[in-house]
């Protein structure tokens, strides 16, 4: 890497883009992310992801454990008190390690879409990012090709959902169609059953192993609009009698697990974590 | 019930349980517990809890709404501004829904523990909150007897716990034990099979069913102590080559689905939610 660049402050134009950090969570970045803690941070500088990597920023403490992974990094390497971090971005950093990301454009969802056996995660309307986070993080557990998004579905690439995901965000290929009805056209264009997640559907036990499949969760509170699911075959997970859901991302792990069977128990034997 | 009291002095003595609430979340209450939000606060005025109500306070906007599940409580109904309401609380309270809840004594958990059938949850070592009420929601939702926790899990009656479990930590049945080792005692003296989920077990698909067993879950940190694993049934969930570990409540809900299984599907279907 470079030689890391000590920065005392806060108001160094070279910090600008970790300013203000709640507020810009909402504005956006213009293309650019926060990557948030070490478990994260390490996924960025894996090469696992798409992404680039605009600068890192890291307390003197935490210097000395990153430094082998920041070896090779072409992009500055800051290192500041936590007073400072903090300072800089309007809260406590209590981790000392942050780096900003640069997100280029978001792929064409018809390219995510594998040749052979595929299994595809749809979000239509999901709005809170730690489920959204969840889901990705089940989505690479569970070997998911890709998660497509409709318009109406959070951004994964906002600070909270990639850390949530422990920074599975970064590395499941994601696109965005502008619809929950675009997802199920492109089901059709490229022969994905779809599959959806909803109360009163059939038990999911019973469905036959589909060799393409897409699966659509949509939110806890309005589920699923009946219009696509009129479009999908409908699946449900028995519940105790007076519970009327699950959390979305605990029901995405169990549908996950139950469409990805055949093709993990039969491969290399990695069992979970608890 | 009772008329409502208007409160509008943040230093109302009334108002004294709800003061500083993130402090006190932190050094604990004495014996009582703050409900947070409408879906907890109906969930606790119900009935189907074991807790008491010392007092609810709700804004003036919430209070229509709320009157006809109020009917009935002996407990003191205040209603304040939302203003008042954050300057007593030390932070914004935006849904305008509080309640002081009554704990009384943990049940024993041998007594939790039911003849014929049986499914409980056992968490050895989990401190985070969100993981903790998720695995609440989950045991509700797959129709678990009873969770057991061990000395190092967290409270279930956390503020952002019951929160996250969506009110479960007030329904279903919890208590502690002093350690892990404890809770493997109790399956040997109620005949239940102790179950640990842990990366490097047997598919839990090839789990036969089980009549009586207890789910053991660890912290996605340092897993289950490797001496409470020697004394069970060791199971993983399969998953994607190159990822360690799901999430623990994602985990749990897949679990607890297969473990619960044959005792849902049986019954009356009433499946999931997306």
């Amino acid at each position: 890497m470079a030689a890391p660049v000590a920065i005392d402050d806060p108001g160094d134009p070279r910090l600008a883009p970790y300013a203000a950090m709640r507020e810009r969570d909402l504005v956006g970045r213009r293309g650019r992310f926060v990557a948030e803690g070490e478990v994260v941070l390490r996924v960025l500088l894996s090469g696992r992801s798409r992404f680039g990597i605009e600068s890192v920023l890291v307390s003197p403490e935490r210097l000395p454990g990153l430094a082998p992974a920041l070896e090779g990094l072409a992009a500055p390497v800051y290192v500041a008190p936590r007073a400072v971090m903090g300072a800089v971005a309007g809260f406590p950093i209590h981790r000392g390690v942050l780096g900003i990301g640069i997100r280029g454009a978001d792929p064409d969802p018809d390219a995510l879409v594998p040749p052979g056996p595929a299994l595809l995660l749809g979000l239509v309307g999901l709005a809170n990012h730690d489920n959204v986070g969840g889901l990705f993080r089940n989505a690479a557990a569970f070997g998911a090709d890709a998660v497509l998004l409709d318009g109406a579905t959070c951004d994964p690439l906002y600070r909270k959902a990639i850390r949530v995901s422990a920074g599975t965000c970064l590395t499941v290929p994601f696109g965005r169609a502008a619809t929950g009805a675009a997802l199920l056209d492109l089901c059709a264009r490229h022969a994905l059953a779809p599959v959806a997640l909803t109360p009163g559907g059939d038990d999911i036990a019973s469905l036959p192993p589909l060799p393409r499949a897409l699966l659509l969760l949509g939110s806890e509170g309005t589920g699923l609009p009946e219009a696509l699911m009129a479009r999908a075959r409908r699946v449900g997970i028995p519940m105790a009698p007076g519970v009327d859901s699950l959390n979305v991302a605990a029901a995405g792990a169990v549908a996950l697990h139950r469409l990805a069977g055949a093709r993990l128990s039969g491969g290399p034997a990695r069992p979970s974590a608890s």
